[in-house]
């Protein structure tokens, strides 16, 4: 984690942009709360309540990521990550605080990334230790084969049309919906 | 694209498994029919079928990320990727086929990470040209104000409850649902 600088995001991202400045302000705030740690496997879990630019700093920098399961998305549009770790079982929810931005900064875009990656921290972000339930870990399911299209589906998407067996884009075919 | 190689892989999931594995096959023969691409923004667009530890690999190698709204979520529970490349409009799928996996190999991690990273594509993926329609582009819409919690919400998740402003989860619990 100590390693990854905001380039990083960049290479990653595709590009810098005052999102991907601002998923950098506020994960390193939330791992402040948990020194030293990249979630390797799913030591820590990200509940993400938008899928804006600054979610690709948060996966990045903190191994909370798509593919691994311990990144999961509440689609309420707002600028808020909570980060959860397994083993202490503590919460931190951090807040994005956009009134904290001057109005005229907007019109620069690289000015305004700069002074998104300098501003004091709290100026623009609240974070606190929350308590939370343990997300359910992220598992994995056996594969089933569709009998309309041959292609394998997980167990738990399979469904039944007309006594057989199919994954979800064929039943929806079959169905006409 | 063309210097990130499985180390890079495994330093964004944060270990290796045949998972990642999988991945980093089915998005190389995807990004085979669009030579020298990552996306630096939406030029590419994929549309995953499954949130396994795979999409880690295509995330970092094709530049489709869930920050950048380039990175469609259909949660059919198959390991299919569909990349759209904007420019061109052409669209290419990639099946991987588990069936293409000798039994015995499964038992021995290491030995299967290897045989998935060395195996010609032919035996374990199968890809093809498709005519799929070009995604929505990603948007951005203005913040608005919730008066309940005082944070804020991107303005098409803001819900009324009982006449006042309120971000989902704050309407959630205005009507104890």
């Amino acid at each position: 984690m100590m390693d990854v600088k905001y380039k990083d995001l960049i290479a990653f991202h595709g590009h810098s942009c005052p999102g991907l400045a601002i998923g950098y302000r506020m994960t390193t705030a939330a791992l402040s709360f948990f020194p030293g740690k990249r979630s390797e496997d799913e030591e820590l879990v990200a509940i993400v309540e938008n899928n804006a630019c600054g979610v690709d700093a948060l996966q990045v920098l903190s191994g909370c990521t798509f593919g691994k399961g311990n990144l999961i998305f509440k689609d309420y549009g707002k600028h808020v990550y909570t980060l959860y770790e397994r083993k202490s079982k503590k919460g931190v929810r951090v807040v994005f605080n956009f009134g904290g931005i001057p109005e005229n900064l907007r019109q620069d875009r690289a000015q305004f990334i700069d002074w998104l990656l300098t501003v004091p921290e709290k100026e623009i972000i609240q974070s606190r230790e929350v308590a939370i339930d343990a997300p359910a870990p992220a598992r994995i399911f056996k594969s089933v084969t569709c009998e309309f299209c041959g292609e394998e589906a997980m167990e738990t998407r399979i469904r039944k049309v007309a006594g057989k067996t199919a994954c979800i884009p064929c039943a929806e075919k079959q169905l006409g919906i």
